[in-house]
């Protein structure tokens, strides 16, 4: 992937106005280790590159906008550090997106099994998002919404042109601070796009069910 | 649509045993008027059949699974019992659930309009659907997210698919009242299955995407 070429310098207050943070908290994500040190150019004074304006903008959406806590943003942060490779860091933020769920259900899972082997999805069952697949299959059985459960292949093939829409959003971004924070706000804000989406569309097939039926 | 062709009738412990509601939660539906009166066998007795138990489902999955205030209950049963046509009473349901959103930008709105008008959707602009899809819209500018607009085709596209599968999976139904309740277990239930779907779609991309490279 292309670093961005230019990496200009800039002091705390520049840091802080591009990052939208106040000075305080990016001291507070400096002493945490969130925040990588600057550059030190004298006892009292460092200067920050453009990787600390990407930390900080992906420090910045995990908590204002994801609304996590801190522990969970250090974890994210870990991985983006670490040695992770892309698909952990973002398997990471994804469990931490979706957090705990309950997710054990012998019959449901069997169901989910059915649909995304035969779209041939390789998953990793341990993962909260596969549990929340599990517990959400179950809840729809146990309130007896099997027209929907009978659907599950479309909305599965549904579900794979959004994701692959996703991924593609925050493929050309240069970093992988900038990626990572693609998923976390893509998760985040994607979603009430799409729910009122299909809400107009219900809307829009609706109208056509009644002009069909009137015609 | 047909009928349910038997209509047993049942007395006040049957109807609450079948419909998972307390006695006195029954009565008092009774008394607000969400729910119709049963026919009267003596002074204190009254017997209820399918319609009253459709009914108090379809209050159930307003109350309990979607949450929602009696006033706005009331908005849906009274859809339900008058005049309003299927599509009307669908429409009262959609903007109970979405709520009241505040969805006024005009760029917002024209890079919306320019979608859904591009895939042919008719859509009541003044509902609470269609300013919860212009608030998404500028809420992804706000933060910057344009690889997402810039894929909003794609995403209405898959937006049709899901509506047309939710429409589809309540048509069946035998009563209104069994179809304005799949409108709101399924944009209640449904949500998370789709949601937790579009996480195992990534999940299977992003795998692909390190395949590939390696390969």
């Amino acid at each position: 992937m292309p670093e961005s070429v230019e990496k200009p310098e800039m002091r705390m207050a520049e840091l802080s106005r591009r990052s939208e943070l106040s000075v305080p908290t990016i001291k507070y994500y400096l002493r945490e280790g969130l925040l990588q040190p600057g550059r030190r150019t004298s006892v009292n004074q460092a200067v920050y590159d453009q990787t600390h304006l990407e930390r900080l903008r992906l420090i910045r959406a995990l908590t204002t906008v994801a609304g996590l806590r801190l522990a969970k943003v250090r974890a994210v942060v870990a991985a983006v550090d670490g040695q992770a490779s892309e698909v952990e860091a973002m398997g990471v933020t994804q469990d931490v997106l979706v957090g705990e769920v309950d997710g054990d259900d012998a019959d449901a899972s069997a169901i989910l099994d059915r649909a995304i082997t035969a779209r041939g999805w390789r998953c990793e069952t341990k993962s909260p998002a596969y549990r929340a697949a599990v517990s959400a299959v179950a809840m729809l059985g146990t309130e007896g919404l099997t027209p929907i459960l009978d659907r599950l292949d479309a909305y599965v093939e549904a579900a794979e042109d959004v994701g692959r829409t996703d991924l593609d959003a925050i493929a050309d971004a240069g970093s992988l601070e900038d990626r990572i924070r693609g998923v976390v706000l893509g998760s985040v804000l994607r979603r009430p796009l799409l729910e009122a989406l299909v809400l107009l569309a219900q809307q829009h097939f609706a109208q056509e069910l009644t002009r069909t039926e009137e015609g």
